[in-house]
């Protein structure tokens, strides 16, 4: 007697999901339910790892202040030619974002009016709490993965409501304003059992509280910050200079962009958290400091929502002698993004699965700045990240 | 009662010992030997492999068709800076290359007197291993290694005589014109049971009779053709597009250069052979063919040594989506170049410390073209190599 | 009494009408009609020069082997975005191309089914000549203009039939093979008293025999051969170079182009006639020969319609230190080409009417290399051939 | 009788004396004094102007607040190879700058020791025009010009002292912050009857109350901001954007520069005065505002006195389509802008001569923010600039 499986179906529940990463995930899932053959962008679509959820059987819905549909918010983005828009029209007209918790002390350019009306962090949790279960109910889904997609928090002074799940109980009942939006929702997904995921170099369930919390309830996290153009070169190249012993004498990155995420970085404290998450990596991937790495990043609005990266290079070879290599990359960022938020929610689902719980190294792949699971300086080079990633789907494909 | 064991002492016999790269990798030689903590370029230089021979250890001489100093080879190809030239010029001065063997057929553009005047195949071979025999006699050398960097030949047609080393030795006595001037180094070296590497495309040491005699007389193999500039950059860029599923749609590379070696590649049966060994990596990391891979070598003197290569990359992501990736690398290739032929040099002899012979796969991270011990398909992608070579000198380590 | 002049109809009788620039100056003439006040692209759109024909009063039909309507050609060339597409499908499936003449001698790689039966050279111009009148008095047009767009032919060998008219028409007689089809076109147009402009690297109406005709006759003529990107690039810069006395060592310029021209450009004879027009630009606006002047063109099909060109360009300054400059233009070739075919239409008409004849040196803004009065050496640099083209239109301002 | 005119012989004072640009022109001087046939990077040496005074006949002094020699600067700026080096060292040793006049206020980050203890702007006055005395006797000079060439003061607040030469006289008595070292230098070289040109960004002689001085007084004044790197590729790309009628939808600007200068530069003051001198160029000559014209100027210390600029151009086409330009400019500012400085000298020397005062346009082609007569829009495309300066040398060329 054969017996079918019945197929894994999972709810993605998106912290901005009026975006261009969201939106562009959102119609991509639609278009492989039409069916498709083309996987490019898919990372892991290749590889056949039994209990991971097939591509079309995720479903992505979620909040943002933006209250448009998300076929209004795809035309507004312009991230689908005209072919591909009109094939998921229908389907992406029936999302509407869920209202949002938001705060303009942590993001002061993006404004909207589809907010919750929730007083204080408890009233707020208990609002995403109620949207999830509902999410998962009304979607039948045999489990639910949250996704934070929203614009770049500013970075929040480190408090001690960081330090413990205790301590961050009574930040909420203070209402303790070193906990940002970002925080509320990671805090809501993990109590509700739900894996978290962080695409946004806000600060969320990286401090000690959440990582503590999402152990105790054996829930896996991953972040953050998705690694997708000039990081993603940088990660790739960089390797390569250190096998090669090219010292790497200095680094000028700039960028330039002109969706509504590079409108949110034109404030000052929203960049900072980005450049933060942009730092680190050379240094850490050359095991030297590189004093003259500096990147930037413009809001040009020509660029709509593709990017551009300009990258110089100094290196010294053999001898003292020194050489330069550029970089330009012209991307899509949101056409590099939406395919990494779906292998994550993938990944830790599986992960989920197999009961594990905290920081998912394995996903460093796919983040400018990984989370590690006691806390360890995280792996930077891209090659090493690549077969930490592929190590741990094996040991799925075994079983 | 210590005993200290006598440092290994190695002489690395170039053919080509008066172009850029022989005239580098001498006055570096000589530039370490004077004492400096600068090891940038070397690859090898920060691992502790206790049998490999130390750089200071490795004295290099050859044969070249110029019988001009190496001081005044380093002056015209202008490979050192004023200050280096003025430490090193009393050095280089005493070095003079010895008369090679060569072939208009071969390479027709490059010429030069300092010719052995040797009738037919059998007395060339005789002259070589007369070169190597003094050589290693008046260095009082532990052991010798041959590396081929001389100007890249033509690509003869295959031969009946490449098929067996019986076949070879009758191919040498009719003085078969389908056995050039590397093959009849290859072959020399071989006999002689000193190690063999070949940094150029020219046909040598991979025909069948070769690595055959090779593994006959416990010989160690390397080649072909150094992989320093724009396929170092493809072979690392490429398994990263692969690993993000980014479908490279083409691959435009674009390299011009100015020196003697340029010069040889406006000859268009050289160039083939260049192109031949550039053309196959791409589609091995990537594993299908990109049909619009195109690869242009131009002779441009303003450059001078220093070589420029410009790439640009098409690639499709998520929902077909298309994005261009362009670098510029402005590099120098004497400078990439001569520290890979010491570590090959370095490798080699360790290989055969170890007993090793034939082909020496875990080199593949220094040449464009790896030779492989079965004629399988070798191993393109950087990082893999890169792990291939530390896994084999980690074993050597352990003991 | 007010007397509203009647407004100048001109029809342009285009060789090669199916192509990507004839096509997307078709389009742009029926999205003009249709009623825009973005005039981007079109040089001479802000001036006031009463005679010169509106854009909107020229209509472009003409002659392609290839028979799909000008509505198949722009979905096949991709020139235009789906909604402008939309706008101009009606008007542009009318038009179907006429049956064309043409030669596998002069142009190997492309091939088409839609060609004149004609049986040698007279019964050719017959057939071009019998479209011309059809064509005017069908269109009701004040006037005709032809304008060569066909793919590049291979440079004949100079012939003593193009000395003299007198020797060209005996080389017409006999059928000449060194009158290819480019020089019958020019000729019909020429004898029918219609202007003629040559956008193509093919040989036309330069050759002594048709200027003297043209002269002969009253007919102005142009050409040849549109400078629309990378040499275009090169004609701005190279002035300024020489006006801050930066000698230029070298110029590298790489081209990439995916389209039907690219295509034709692989045949080498084509090719040759391409890079011949290229060749002489930058040693006659600088006044030195540049030895190491490198032209490459490849054709790379991931490009497409879309165009790319690298340059590099070496140059000495002060105290002979060098610097270098690299400049990357992403184009779109029929976008840059297509308004300067409507642009030189007005003008020969306009020099027409004016009663000049033979070459009109005014126009050498518009090509690489422009056709001049008596055989001059004609003037490149960008910012002179603006104001001589500049000084002539205003001289009909002021009439 | 033929009489041999006395040749004009002419001291140059530097503000800055000691920067690379000031090392780099005097050590020009000396080198082609020594006698060279190269005349790279000098703009007006193939012009034949007779009262123009010759390059030889040039002698550069000045002031700087750091005291070393001008080898020492010469070393410390890596402005020359070594073998030019030796040749002028003796010369270059004997040059030693004059104690300076500075302001923390004006320029925060760039301090040194050799500075006049002047006590308020009269005094500093009085200092400088001691110097400028002394340098003419001392240097039996026909004439003396002023070059302003010292680090980027920040631009201070307008003030009333600015509006005419009697407030300005009651600001310098009163020691107005509002007039900043920069004006005192150009107070005193127009009260002397010094025709004072401003090569940096700095506010001086183009306050009202200067101008009209430099009137009564019959004194030519040209500034500011030397025109070499980017701004020059802008002047002279933007105008053929405008003559193919491309119209310009954003242009990003960024610059990495590790010299003195760069370092001065990131106090955000004196960045504000350089990007201001930058900021209007595009649109003047557009003749419509570019919206999104980014202009960035980073610090990064491995481009040393070289500087990198890199230039992403936008531009919109026929029918509304958009193309990219990149535009990678590899330059050495001193070499660029060294040999500008003896142009401007010899033309505000050739002005005097002609009775010409205030501000010379013709000298536009060498500035980023060219002074007008009367306050008129500026002329800032480089093939009418460059019009204006040849047709004014000609003048002279036919008296």
């Amino acid at each position: 007697m054969n017996v079918i499986a019945k197929r894994r179906k999972i709810g993605v529940a998106v912290i901005g999901m009026g975006g261009a990463v969201a939106t562009t995930a959102a119609a991509g899932l639609e278009i492989l339910r039409l069916g498709t053959n083309r996987m490019d962008g898919l990372p892991l679509a290749h590889l056949s790892v039994p209990r991971m959820v097939q591509y079309e059987d995720l479903y992505l819905r979620g909040w943002d202040l933006n209250a448009q549909s998300l076929a209004d918010a795809a035309v507004e983005h312009r991230v689908l030619p005209a072919d591909q828009m009109a094939s998921v029209e229908p389907a992406l007209s029936a999302i509407r974002p869920w209202a949002g918790v938001a705060s303009a002390a942590y993001c002061r350019r993006i404004e909207g009016a589809n907010m919750h009306t929730a007083a204080g962090h408890r009233a707020a949790i208990d609002a995403i709490t109620d949207d999830l279960r509902r999410f998962r109910d009304e979607g039948d889904f045999d489990s639910v993965v949250m996704i934070n997609l929203a614009s770049t928090e500013r970075t929040p002074q480190a408090s001690d409501a960081w330090a413990s799940p205790e301590a961050f109980e009574r930040g909420l009942d203070a209402d303790d304003a070193a906990i940002g939006p970002a925080m509320l929702y990671a805090y809501a997904a993990i109590s509700a059992g739900v894996p978290y995921g962080n695409f946004t170099p806000s600060t969320a369930a990286e401090v000690p509280a959440l990582v503590e919390l999402a152990q105790r309830h054996g829930v896996p996290l991953a972040g953050k910050d998705g690694k997708t153009g000039q990081t993603l070169i940088k990660t790739v190249l960089a390797p390569a200079f250190k096998a090669r012993a090219l010292h790497v004498d200095g680094w000028f990155s700039t960028n330039i962009l002109g969706n509504r995420d590079g409108e949110a970085l034109q404030d000052p404290d929203s960049l900072k958290s980005k450049l933060g998450t942009k730092g680190s990596v050379l240094d850490s991937i050359l095991g030297y400091p590189v004093e003259d790495h500096v990147v930037d990043i413009r809001y040009y609005r020509p660029r709509g929502d593709d990017k551009e990266a300009w990258d110089n290079i100094d290196v010294t070879g053999f001898l003292g002698q020194r050489m330069q290599i550029k970089v330009n990359f012209l991307c899509k960022d949101s056409v590099l993004a939406a395919p990494l938020v779906l292998e994550i929610a993938r990944v830790l689902d599986l992960a989920q699965q197999r009961g594990e719980a905290g920081p998912q190294e394995q996903l460093s792949l796919f983040f400018k700045a990984p989370m590690t699971a006691r806390g360890d300086a995280p792996e930077h080079a891209f090659p090493v990240q690549e077969r930490m990633l592929h190590s741990w789907l094996m040991a799925d494909t075994a079983a």
